[in-house]
């Protein structure tokens, strides 16, 4: 039976940039399981099934309905176990859990320094409204003053990489010779940033971006194939 | 057969402070393995079993030396593969390399900026000549500079944790419900760090303290009844 995945959208329906939404559809993608996806907006929130927590990703699966990703990740490892796993064991898993908090407390802040702005860009106005006031509420200053110095903040954002740096220069993935949830955490980051902003965050010879290309390959090219900037 | 292991130490000899060397005594110790420590000075060259690249830890097994904590921590999983595993798998040891990644990028060198200074005074006369020319070389500054903002910059150091603390606040271990070699390459880095000052870097409701003390307990508190700083 076909999963379906509540999507945040743009204001064009195909550009999907959730970095969450893209761990989601990464691990439905390497679990083999069949998806249709449903686009929503930021302003749609009576559209969502329930339970949910007003955000996406939500999956329904049947007569199940999952939301937050890694409720989602943790829910189709216990309910596939007969599919690829997505932490090669509990360890795995574990572990994994240090990416997550490292990409969340240090890869997306920086991301959203860089590319805030390029979202709003990317919304309808009903949304752009909403944006606007919630994220300038949450950061207390406009969308322009938060991205205003992209620029200079690069040289720090492109260093605090270094830990993924190190790793993917050494191995071809995250996970080791093959990608796993967590090679996916760290990716949706670097697509949410690519699907709504033409700010190039990676230089040309970063093996980050190599480490990107290959995750851009997989599943026949299932990101590389989303509306984005760049390669 | 006993294990032998080059262990950096300070003027006193049972002061044991490098955190490499610290990731392979709490990975001898998780295998189960006798070892016996040799108390090294920087200024020691010429002591250690060949081949070596003049730095510890090295071990002697038998007819084998082995150099390098990493190398170390594969070769005991290689040849010990029935005593408790160091990594729960391959993807495990991949996960570990990001960890290990972070601390010798972020953790490492924020800490180095708060004890370098601490490290001078803990060693005797011949290496403090050997160690401020070498240090104050590779820094560009003398060791009283290196650290002399450290109060300064202790509130970034401490934020600079939130993987780890948001990890651990949230699971006992780094691995998961048990300390595997991961835990030891992150632990290592805060025990050398007690083991030379008393500048408490982990406030007293930090959750990565209370982790710390989880990792002194192991092993009938093997780091924890070392010559060390607070608790």
């Amino acid at each position: 039976m076909t999963i379906t995945l509540y999507d945040l959208a743009g204001m064009e329906a195909e550009r999907r940039f959730s970095p969450f939404c893209w761990r989601a559809k990464m691990a439905l993608a390497h679990k083999g399981l069949a998806v249709d996806t449903v686009p929503w907006r930021f302003t749609e929130k009576e559209k969502l099934p329930q339970p949910n927590a007003g955000r996406v990703p939500v999956i329904v699966d049947g007569e199940r309905v999952v939301h937050d990703s890694t409720a989602i990740a943790d829910y189709l490892e216990e309910h596939y176990p007969d599919r690829p796993s997505l932490y090669g064991g509990t360890v795995g898993r574990a572990l994994a859990r240090f990416i997550q908090n490292w990409t969340e407390t240090v890869l997306q802040p920086g991301l959203i320094r860089l590319v805030l702005l390029d979202i709003y860009r990317h919304i309808g106005p009903a949304d752009q409204a909403y944006f606007r006031e919630d994220r300038e509420k949450r950061f207390g200053m406009t969308l322009e003053a938060f991205v205003g110095d992209r620029e200079a903040r690069l040289p720090q954002f492109r260093a605090s990489l270094d830990p993924l740096r190190r790793t993917v220069e050494r191995q071809n993935f995250v996970s080791g010779e093959a990608p796993l949830y967590a090679d996916f955490i760290v990716f949706g980051a670097f697509q949410w940033g690519r699907a709504i902003s033409d700010f190039d965050v990676l230089a040309a010879d970063d093996p980050v971006r190599t480490w990107r290309g290959r995750m851009l390959d997989l599943f026949d090219g299932l990101a590389r194939r989303a509306p984005a900037y760049g390669s």
